[in-house]
């Protein structure tokens, strides 16, 4: 009979301790929801000083020395346990390790500096912004670069911009996202080109009587369907929609709409598809870095998988526009073909935040674009404008009338890094149709599926797939291990093609 | 020219230290009001640990040594501030210190087990409730009679109460209370038997078509006229109402209500009346230990004053009377003599949280006496039950049918200490009683200003003489202070006479 294994002291202290940096951070999640949802106007200061210590006190337990020591002092139990076929105490420790070099690398001093022009850039991009006046934040952005590049300084690197980007897409390289985001640019500026030049369809059927308490009603039993778990989440409003996460059995979205029907109805989906990922992520990953998905790209990759290829699929209307008809009277005048193609119009606008499926992704390029040519000194901040604008030129046949619609209308730039905040989205985008087309491979005719209403095929091949390995994958390995590849461009472009040039 | 003072680098580091504390217990306060307003079903466990860490580090914060050092560090900066005629400093330091000292005399491993016994006792208690089954938490309730003397055994005494009571009035003793509530009881008991033996007036003005949100709509009128600034504050419905903080600018209420009229909108100016005490502390007090009402019994002074002198008086509803019948048609139907009767009616009723005003205190002396001679070793837990129905005959003619609705009604015997949590009751209903007659004294008439929806005078001298403070005062000095005296019985009972027995 074999002794029973003891747990060593180290690793339930390093549980310990982690358990308490996620819980510091779990408050700071919900105290960000809080005031994103429900604040009273006056609360901000309070907030701010709330948000400011609980970030602080997380930061100062997770960079504590004792942490680093503890790390060590696990190592043999990592090994005994991945020997006997467990390799969680193996992935936490490696993540762990990962998350602590990168805190650990970055002085407190600088963080300090960082958050303080964070915070006054935002506030002066804001009326920057109102004014389409690009003087007026332009000295603090060039602050923003300088920073940029001092904080990618801390870590070892071929490229600038390589340690920004894998902050949130760990692995990936300015070299490895080129390689893709090239060719997708070369085949999808002619084919935005061709399928731009075609009739629009009307948009009527989205103009009706949608009120916004019927649209949420809607909205609330298809994230059900598709199987959010409403017992561990909620869902309410907020002036940009997101999703976010107290602990494993309180993961929220939030959604925006008017009374048009489409953006309430698509951003529950896309924050739902945030929310699935990290509902179904191991239990046993609470409290630990485990418990988070595993980067920006993954990420994007459910959320658009669900809004897009999904929610905007005409099988999935064939069980939800009854539905909608019954709901929504003005409905009963059009088709479902009608509401279907409504939903998939394609138009080159200037916004990324409001431009469809098939365009989203140039507006992203172009941003991943120009961030590296200011990282690397080849653009000038005083010279982003007319680069901009030429860009959207070349790639999009639109020049912004003004910098407010140009460079200044995207936040990231102007409260975060310049470098490695946008990328994901087009990673997701283009990840979200490979994984949705080995799903198939597995599952057989999804459109059918669909069609009777049924998600839990897909959902559970995500989360058999994606979902489980929280953060105790990198991307790549969990690209490969889903799908038996690396991640490629061409199920997105058959995807594209099939969809919007057929 | 006098040279500019410098702010000592220790009072720097107090207040910065202190306001992470606060910070930390404003998270925890948001955490807790979320969880009862807004939390999934499902994620009680998360939360829990959440609670956990955020009242764990708060506490670890406040009890380190360094505070000790910093209080002693900045005495002469206070001294220099005091003959400037700035108490702030002084007054901080006075408050920190006594909170200090309560938290050091406890050890950690106390409140550890303390806080295990308390998780559990209020799950067998919520069992033992529903099926009336004392014995089924009678065990548990003798240990949680031991802790609590343990508790009280850290501090020096007089009486085995003593420290438990100033935990939540300071100063007050189980000798100055007996001293107020004897002579209390021995009015009370034949006054509510005078009262009840007349015949009753109807409550069927208050049973008609009361939605909850027109009443919610309605109440949250009545608690903007008194005074309560909406744009830091939010009013939410939970199975229990409370008032909390989690910033000088963000003081919330909850409410709880039914199609009848009366326990929402009561509920609300109650839970108002605290939030006005806490909305209206000094600003500078903010993120320190002076922002919060002084005691238990103060808090309560205001809430009652709100919700009693003011609300269920005449007056108020001369004004209100009218709007509440253009609200409410079926009002209409009667007079507001009928209806000021219902919202007053006086029975005799086992439930202290359903009782009426003259009739409250009653229940709370019963609660009060029992805990006493419990801590004493004169009642065993095991007689508990039959001491309780014996106090009920006696003093409200009435015996309980059952436990539940007997000693296993209320929630503090089963979640904290025996003794301390109810004598804050009484002595804030008897101090509302004196303060409003010292403002009426300093005001004038206030019954003709109420009849014209005015109550900003009134809010005012209570913020001049009580809110301001914070817990700048001893509840003693601020009630001397106040009213010119000490806390005395008469002011409540003319109050009550002259209502209920006229």
């Amino acid at each position: 009979m074999q002794a029973e294994q003891k747990t060593p002291a180290a690793w339930d202290e390093l549980l310990e301790r982690l358990g308490e940096v996620a819980d510091l951070r779990g408050a700071g999640a919900l105290a960000h929801w809080d005031q994103a949802t429900l604040l009273p106007s006056g609360a901000a200061q309070g907030r701010g000083h709330m948000l400011g210590t609980l970030s602080k006190l997380a930061h100062e337990k997770f960079i504590d020395e004792r942490l680093a020591t503890l790390l060590g002092e696990c190592a043999d139990f990592a090994e005994e346990n991945l020997a006997e076929g467990d390799d969680f105490p193996q992935q936490l420790l490696a993540t762990t390790r990962r998350e602590y070099d990168r805190a650990t690398r970055v002085p407190s001093e600088f963080e300090a500096r960082f958050a303080a022009h964070s915070a006054l850039i935002y506030s002066v991009w804001e009326e920057a912004r109102s004014e389409s006046n690009f003087q007026k934040v332009a000295p603090l952005l060039e602050k923003t670069l300088d920073l940029s590049r001092e904080l990618a300084g801390f870590f070892p690197h071929d490229h600038i911009a390589d340690p920004l980007i894998d902050m949130s897409d760990t692995g990936e390289t300015v070299q490895s996202i080129r390689a893709v985001f090239a060719p997708l640019r070369e085949q999808l500026v002619p084919l935005v080109r061709e399928v731009a030049s075609r009739p629009v369809a009307s948009s009527a059927p989205l103009h009706g009587d949608f009120s916004m308490d019927a649209q949420k009603d809607f909205a609330v039993e298809a994230v059900k369907a598709i199987g959010y778990d409403w017992t561990r989440g909620r869902m309410d409003f907020s002036a940009h929609p997101f999703m976010t996460k107290f602990a494993p059995d309180d993961v929220r979205i939030t959604v925006r709409g008017d009374e048009e029907f489409g953006e309430l109805f698509f951003s529950a989906l896309h924050e739902a598809g945030h929310a699935l990922y990290e509902q179904n992520i191991a239990r046993r990953f609470g409290r630990t870095p485990l418990d988070s998905g595993t980067s920006s790209g993954v990420h994007e990759s459910q959320s658009r998988l669900w809004e897009n290829l999904v929610g905007r699929s005409n099988s999935f209307w064939n069980y939800w526009f009854p539905r909608a008809q019954a709901q929504f009277p003005s409905l009963r005048d059009f088709t479902q073909s009608e509401f279907v193609a409504a939903i998939n119009v394609v138009k080159r606008s200037l916004t990324r935040t409001e431009s469809d499926e098939l365009t989203y992704n140039l507006h992203v390029l172009i941003r991943f674009d120009l961030e590296l040519e200011m990282l690397e000194g080849k653009l000038a901040i005083q010279d982003l404008p007319a680069a901009w604008n030429a860009r959207y030129e070349s790639d999009l046949g639109l020049t912004p009338p003004d910098d407010a619609r140009g460079c200044l209308q995207d936040v990231h730039w102007f409260s975060g890094t310049i470098g490695g905040a946008f990328q994901g989205y087009t990673l997701g985008n283009i990840l979200a149709a490979q994984l949705f087309e080995s799903a198939q491979d597995a599952l057989g005719d999804l459109d059918s599926q669909f069609a009777r209403g049924q998600y839990s095929p897909l959902r559970e091949w995500l989360t058999q797939n994606v979902h489980r390995y929280g953060a105790g994958l990198l991307p790549r390995e969990l690209v490969v291990q889903a799908t038996g590849r690396s991640l490629e461009l061409t199920p997105y472009l058959n995807y594209l093609r099939h969809k919007f040039a057929a």
